[in-house]
C-alpha cells in the first residue's frame, strides 16, 4: 500500500482519501503499523466514523493506547464510550492507572460497570477476555418468540449466533444455535431444540485454555459461567482467533529464545526489541560460561591432542540440534493440547529411541570423518560415543525439560532451542573429554 | 482420561459406554491419539452415529485414513458418504490413489461430483478447502425470502449464517449475514442489507493466505471465486482455524530444524519422527564441517594460543542465540503478515541498530572474562571484536534470510534457529581468528 504512504509524506488529502477508501479495515490496521502516531491520527481522522472504530478494534491493545494519545479529548472519549466492554478492559490495561481512570469516568454509567467488572478478573482470565453481550432465553419459550428476542437484543449482543438458555438464577442449562431457531417451527419450545451437554469455561480458566477449547470444538462461542455456573458472559471465535495467534507468537518468540515483544515487531522501537532479547542473551551467556570452563579444565587435554578441538563444533553443533528439533516439537504438541503431562513416559521412551537411531545415525558420520584425520582409531572411537551419548541426552533433556517446567507451573516454551542448546554443549563436552580420558588416556 | 485407557485394556464395555458419554467430542478425537487402531475402531462403534462423525470430522486427515482401514467396508462407505465434501477430499488425498478411486465409486453420484470438483484444484489451495455448501440468493429477493430459502437450504449448508448474493451469472456481487436477515423486515430488499465491499478468495491461492484473510477481517467464513468472479464456495472459521492451527505447527517445527510431522506427535512412530529430524541434523552437520575446517586451518593459532580455545563456544554459542532469536521473531512476523517483502529496508536497518547494542553489550561481558585470564589485553580486544561482529552478523543473517527465502518462494521458517546458528559459527570463527591473526600476529 504504498500509495498510502506517499499520499501520508505529500499531505495530498483527496488520493489519501482515495487510498483508504480501497482497503478493508484489516489491510488498514496492518498499514497503522508503519505509520508514527500524527500520521496514524491523520488518518485515523479522514476514516468514516464507523470505519474509524473497525479499524480500531484491529490495533494491538498497546497501538490503540498510543494511537489514543495522538487524538483530541474529544475524540479519545467517543472511543472509549462506543467499542465493546470486553475491548475497553484489554484497552485501559494498557494504560498507566491514572490515565485508564480518568478515560473510564467519561464512559456512560452502564458501559463503565460492565468494564469495572471485567477489571475485577485477573489479567489473561476468561473473565477478563469475555464479553458481557450474549442473548440469553428460558427454556419454556419458543423458537419463535426466542428469535424476537434476539431482534431487540441483537444490534447490541457481539453475537447473536448462539442462544443461551438459562434457568431463574441465570444458571446455564442449555445451548441452542440461531440455525435452529431459524430452522424449527416458531412455536417449538426451546427446551426441545437446546443441547444441554454444554462445553463451558470459567472466570478464572487462563485464556488460551479457554480459547483452545473453543477452538478444538469448532464453537463460534463459549459461554463463561462462575463457581456457581451462573452464566456471565461469552467468549467469541473472533477473539479467540486473537488470543491464540498472539499466545503463539509469545510461544514462538520465546523458543527462538527471547521474551515477547508486547506489540507488532515493526512498532517496537529498537530499545524495546534490544530489552527483550537481552536478558536471555545474557542468561544463555551465563550457561556458554560452564562450556569454557569445561574447555578450560581440559586445557592439558587439547594441547596434548588439539585434533580434539576440531570436533567440538560438531559435537555440541549436532546435540544442540537434535535437543532444538525435539524441544521445539513436544512444546508445540504441548501448546496445542496433544501432549500432556501424564503423557510424559510415553514421550520420553519415545524420545530415547529416537535418539539412539539419530546418534548412531550421526556418530557413524563423525567416525568417518575422524578416521581419515589419521590421530589413531581411538580418537575415532570417542567421536563416535561422545556424538551418540550427547544426541541422546539431548533428546532426553528436549522431551523431559518442557514436560517438567508445566508440571512446575512454568511456560515450557521457555525451555527454547538455545537454552537446550547452551545445556547440552557443556554437559557434551564433559563427555567428550571424559571419554577422551578414559579411552586415549589424556 | 484414564477410566478410558484402563476400560479399553480390561474390555469392560458397560464402563466404556460411561466414559465415552462424559466426554465431548473434541476430547474423545483428542484420546484417539493415544489408541491403536483396532482400540479405536472398538470405540468408534461404541459411539451413537451422530456422536461418531463428529469424531471422525475432528481427527486429522492421516488418523482418519488408518482408522478407516480398521473398520468393515460398510462402516467406511457410510462414514465416506456422510462427512462434508471439503473433508472427503482431504481425507481421499492422504491414501493411496487406488483406496481412493474405490472408495469414491461407493460415494452417492451428487457427493462425488462436488468431491472430484475439489480434487481438481491445487493441494493446499482455497480451491481443495472450501466447500461448495452456501447458501446464495438474487439481490432482488426479500429478508423474509431469504431466510426462507436457508430453512429450506440450511441443513445441508456447512454454515449458513452467512449468505451470499449473486447475479445471474453466479458472480458475487454482496453479502449479507443471518443476522442482518433477522434483525430486518421481512419485505426489505437484500439489495438494501447487503455489504459490497467483499474480501474475497480465489480458488489457487494459498489455503494460510485465505486463512490469515479470514482471521485478520474476523469473518465467519469467507466465499472463494474463481478467475470470472463467480461463487464456487466458501472456507469457513472452524476450517480456517484448523489450517492456521497446523500451519502454524509446521512452522514452529521448522523452526526448531526439522520437518514437519504429517500427524500428531503422539501418533507418529519412532521412525517417522526419527526421518523428520535426521535429513535436518544431516545438512545442519555439513555445515558444522565447515566449522571444522576453519578450526583446522586456525591449528597453528590453536597451538600458539590454547585460550582462545575457551571463548569458542562463548562466541558461537551467542551469536546463534542472537541469530536465532531475530529469525524467529521476523519468521513469526512474517507467517501473520506483520511483516512483508517491502519492510525489508526498514528491518535490516532495525536490526543492525538492535545487533550493534546486543553485541556491544555482550562483548563488554567477554572482554571483563578475558582480561582476568591474565593472557594479554589483545585477547580481550580479539574477544571483544569477535562477540560484537558475530553478534551483528546474527542479527543481519537472521533478518534478510527469511525474507530472501520468501522472495525465492521458499518457506522463511525453514531459515530454523539450527540453520543460522550453525551458518554464523563458521563464518563467526573466520573472524575470530581473522582477529587474532591481525591483532596478535598469530
Amino acid at each position: 500500500v504504498t500509495d498510502l504512504i506517499t499520499a501520508l509524506d505529500t499531505r495530498d488529502i483527496p488520493a489519501l482519501r482515495a487510498s483508504l477508501a480501497e482497503h478493508s479495515e484489516a489491510e488498514l490496521a496492518d498499514e497503522m503499523v508503519r505509520l508514527d502516531p500524527v500520521q496514524q491520527a491523520l488518518v485515523f481522522r479522514l476514516l468514516t466514523k464507523g470505519h474509524a472504530l473497525g479499524v480500531f478494534e484491529k490495533l494491538e491493545p498497546v497501538q490503540q493506547a498510543e494511537l489514543l494519545e495522538a487524538l483530541r479529548a474529544d475524540e479519545t472519549a467517543r472511543i472509549i464510550e462506543e467499542i465493546d466492554p470486553d475491548d475497553r478492559a484489554r484497552l485501559l490495561d494498557e494504560m498507566p492507572a491514572g490515565v485508564a481512570t480518568r478515560l473510564l469516568e467519561r464512559v456512560s454509567p452502564g458501559e463503565r460497570r460492565r468494564t469495572t467488572v471485567l477489571l475485577g478478573y485477573a489479567p489473561e482470565s476468561a473473565g477478563r477476555i469475555m464479553t458481557p453481550e450474549y442473548v440469553s432465553v428460558r427454556a419454556s419459550t419458543t423458537a419463535g418468540r426466542a428469535i424476537e428476542r434476539i431482534r431487540r437484543a441483537g444490534i447490541d449482543a457481539e453475537t447473536i449466533y448462539v442462544v443461551y438458555v438459562v434457568d431463574d438464577t441465570r444458571r446455564l442449562v442449555g445451548v441452542v444455535s440461531l440455525k435452529d431457531l431459524v430452522l424449527a417451527e416458531p412455536d417449538t419450545p426451546v427446551a426441545e431444540l437446546m443441547a444441554t451437554d454444554i462445553v463451558t469455561a470459567t472466570t478464572d480458566e487462563d485464556q488460551e485454555d479457554v480459547a483452545r477449547r473453543l477452538a478444538d470444538n469448532d464453537f463460534l462461542a463459549i459461554p463463561v459461567v462462575d463457581r456457581e455456573q451462573r452464566l456471565v458472559g461469552i467468549v467469541t471465535v473472533d477473539d479467540a482467533l486473537d488470543i491464540l495467534e498472539r499466545e503463539d507468537t509469545e510461544d514462538v518468540e520465546r523458543i527462538g529464545g527471547a521474551a515477547p515483544l508486547d506489540r507488532p515487531y515493526l512498532a517496537a522501537g529498537v530499545l524495546t526489541v534490544f530489552r527483550a532479547r537481552i536478558w536471555w542473551l545474557f542468561v544463555l551467556f551465563v550457561g556458554l560460561l560452564f562450556t569454557s570452563t569445561v574447555l578450560r579444565a581440559f586445557e592439558s587435554s587439547l594441547e596434548a591432542v588439539v585434533a580434539l578441538t576440531f570436533f567440538i563444533p560438531l559435537l555440541i553443533g549436532t546435540g544442540g540440534n537434535a535437543g532444538s528439533q525435539t524441544a521445539t516439537t513436544i512444546i508445540r504438541a504441548m501448546a496445542i493440547g496433544e501432549v500432556r503431562l501424564s503423557d510424559i513416559a510415553r514421550v520420553v521412551w519415545k524420545e530415547m529411541r529416537v535418539g539412539l537411531l539419530l546418534g548412531g545415525a550421526m556418530a557413524s558420520l563423525g567416525v568417518l570423518l575422524a578416521i581419515p584425520l589419521g590421530r589413531g582409531a581411538d580418537l575415532a572411537v570417542v567421536v563416535g560415543l561422545a556424538i551418540t551419548s550427547v544426541v541422546m541426552l539431548a533428546t532426553f533433556v528436549g522431551s523431559i525439560l518442557p514436560l517438567t517446567l508445566k508440571r512446575g507451573g512454568l511456560d515450557p516454551a521457555v525451555v527454547s532451542a538455545p537454552f537446550i542448546a547452551t545445556f547440552v554443549d557443556g554437559t557434551g563436552l564433559l563427555l567428550y573429554f571424559t571419554y577422551a580420558h578414559l579411552i586415549m588416556g589424556i
